[in-house]
């Protein structure tokens, strides 16, 4: 098992393809983006991950990894295929597993006898049971456990610290029998002897993962609704949540914000295709809603917003990221442009955004929607930029001076 | 600040009363129940909580503990009054506050000069600033902070704990101003002078308490959600619930069973007075779906339940409680009458229940409800009942061996 071929060079992907690569397997990643590839080739991260960006360097220069858009030579010099497609909600939050589906094709149609294939993307349980093996079988004619193996081991790493939790993490390792389990934990266990390995069945690999991201999602959703009730009764929901936690071993609520993403939302859809009125459900909802609910203060705030000039700090999902797919400040900017406001968009992560001085040209208010560290000692400049409202969906702002604007936190009416 | 008068002899109160009177404190406790403050008198403990009936001898001897019935007297001749009455939802989950009405007559008809009033029951956000303080105000037309203090100091305590976590728990302080702080912190040092004090406003410290029991109750929830899911895909929620969480820094997912008693399912509905579907209420309807959930597996191996005898073991709301409380427990037995069936009840804590032999009698189904220690060895004298199903809510006996019964476990199919 020396030759590893990862199906897929995005978040989940590259960074495991380079973590591979340095723990002494010889890597092979494939994607059908041919500038994702091209940089890869030459070294160079096709998205913000400056942790990574030396071992990706590193491991091309020395060989140990390659990156190629031909997936079926890939496949058939490798011992295992790893596969980290994506798996998003379709438009009606469906199953969407055409990449799924184009992978397996591209994998039934090599010599698959003595490989082993490893499922990483995200699915819904029974995704490897009922249609990964079932498909895998009936296109080769090979027996699973004898002739390949198969396995479910979900990723669970926060995006931007693959460098630090692949190394320390558990692995759950789902595999259709003893022989797969064995291959898919000997594979993980190059990365670091120590290595936890936790084994189960596939659909339950499936499931934890999918309890392991609804969780927190649940958690976000409930601290945003503990921020909407304390403005309710005229508090300030950080306070309350942070003195709940003190020193309490029975809480760990989180700090209420945007709570969104390529992952989380999307997976309470893949366990809740069931037609009871789900927590799961709710939960989506009202992280839905929080967008919305800036809006609807700022219209308190300012009248309509028919015209007035609105700054939006960040518009990727996530703190220091460049990840901006089903990020709510991208939902927010929207609805902000629905309501005939004129906005103007700054991220240092993403490309195409304006410069942080033409976001606070005189704007009428400013909105701070994502928690990049870039943005931490801004107040100063915001309060000068001549805006009348300060909204901070984080509360990051919450011991700075206002002079000139207004500030106003989500979660609190303090 | 030496004499504390604690209105309340319940669950919350009389640990409190206990403690002081241990801590240096003279204390009276008053109740309306003569059985109970008899007891109290003679130094024993009213309810089940064997490892503080010592205490309580010991500080009942020394004088240092007095229980009364007389409210307006004990009062009087108080410094610091606390009040833990209970605040019940109404049948129709609204606020209930009788009892703190009843209570709170009394101390507006005793001279409040110079005294603390201290408010430990659950209430709604609000209830100090809206309910309490002009109440006191007009009705004594004494100067709050000047001549009488006042906060909020909501318990926290697992039921059952108080003896260890009263001392180790931090203590929400929230006074209307800086004095009833100081002295309601003081009073709260005298147990531990190591006792952390966490002050805030009073509506701060309400909206904490809620907050703290409502995480957990929607993490409840959650779990029994997922219980729910496994077994519609015929896996085991525990075992994905133990893989999810284990090394897994983000995860702290409980495991599925019942939830409910006299504080989390109620908790909520103190909070969600809006209008809008919240996650509390879908978290409420999903835990007490759970007896009737329970009904349907037995219903599905049974068929009809008309005139079986179903043994259920544990009243009790809590593992080694005889609280009763809002007992999922109680909800399963009545919705297991209503279906015909004769249903046997054990609780060793419970008075009035059968005998464990009477109900292991040529039961049909026996269910395990509650999780009591003094159930954990009994996998073998069940399957010998010649009962044809086991449910255990609580996978209790998910590792024994039942070769006579069918063993069901909530959450599974295996």
């Amino acid at each position: 098992m020396s030759k590893v071929c990862i199906i897929g060079l995005g978040r989940v992907g590259l960074p495991l393809a380079i973590v591979f690569a340095r723990s002494g397997l010889h890597v092979v990643g494939v994607d059908t983006d041919a500038r994702r590839v091209s940089m890869v080739q030459q070294g160079h991260m096709p998205f913000h991950y400056p942790e990574i960006e030396e071992w990706l360097y590193t491991t091309v220069q020395t060989g140990a990894l390659a990156a190629s858009q031909s997936a079926k030579d890939s496949i058939q010099s490798s011992d295992v295929v790893v596969l980290t497609v994506g798996t998003p909600a379709g438009g009606q939050y469906q199953l969407e597993y055409s990449q799924l589906h184009s992978a397996l094709k591209e994998i039934a149609s090599t010599d698959l006898h003595n490989k082993a294939l490893i499922v990483r993307s995200t699915a819904a349980p029974g995704t490897l049971r009922d249609i990964v093996l079932p498909m895998l079988i009936s296109s080769t004619g090979l027996k699973p456990e004898i002739d390949f193996a198969l396995a479910a081991c979900p990723e669970r790493i926060l995006e931007g610290q693959a460098h630090r939790e692949l190394y320390e993490l558990p692995e759950i390792v789902g595999g259709i029998g003893p022989i797969s389990n064995m291959i898919a934990s000997e594979l993980f266990k190059k990365i670091s002897p120590e290595k936890k390995i936790l084994t189960t069945t596939p659909t339950g690999a499936e499931l934890a993962k999918l309890f392991t991201n609804i969780y927190r999602y649940v958690s976000f959703a409930l601290a945003n609704e503990f921020a909407v009730w304390a403005e309710n009764y005229n508090e300030n929901a950080r306070e309350a949540i942070r003195i709940a936690n003190e020193g309490y071993p029975r809480s760990r609520i989180p700090q209420p914000g945007f709570a969104g993403g390529p992952c989380l939302g999307k997976d309470g859809f893949l366990l809740d295709n069931g037609t009871f009125s789900s927590i799961v459900s709710v939960a989506w909802k009202l992280n839905e809603g929080i967008p919305q609910h800036v809006v609807s203060v700022l219209l308190k705030e300012l009248g309509s917003l028919y015209g007035q000039r609105i700054a939006v700090l960040g518009l990727a999902f996530k703190a220091d990221s460049d990840d901006i797919r089903l990020s709510p400040s991208q939902k927010l900017i929207e609805i902000l442009r629905s309501y005939g406001a004129n906005t103007l968009v700054h991220d240092p992560n993403v490309a195409g955004t304006l410069s942080l001085k033409e976001t606070l040209t005189a704007p009428d208010a400013v909105i701070l929607a994502t928690r990049h560290s870039a943005f931490r000692n801004l107040a100063q400049e915001i309060d000068q930029s001549g805006c009348k409202l300060v909204y901070d969906v984080w509360g990051m702002y919450a011991n700075a001076k206002f002079t000139k604007a207004k500030y106003a936190e989500f979660g609190s009416t303090h």
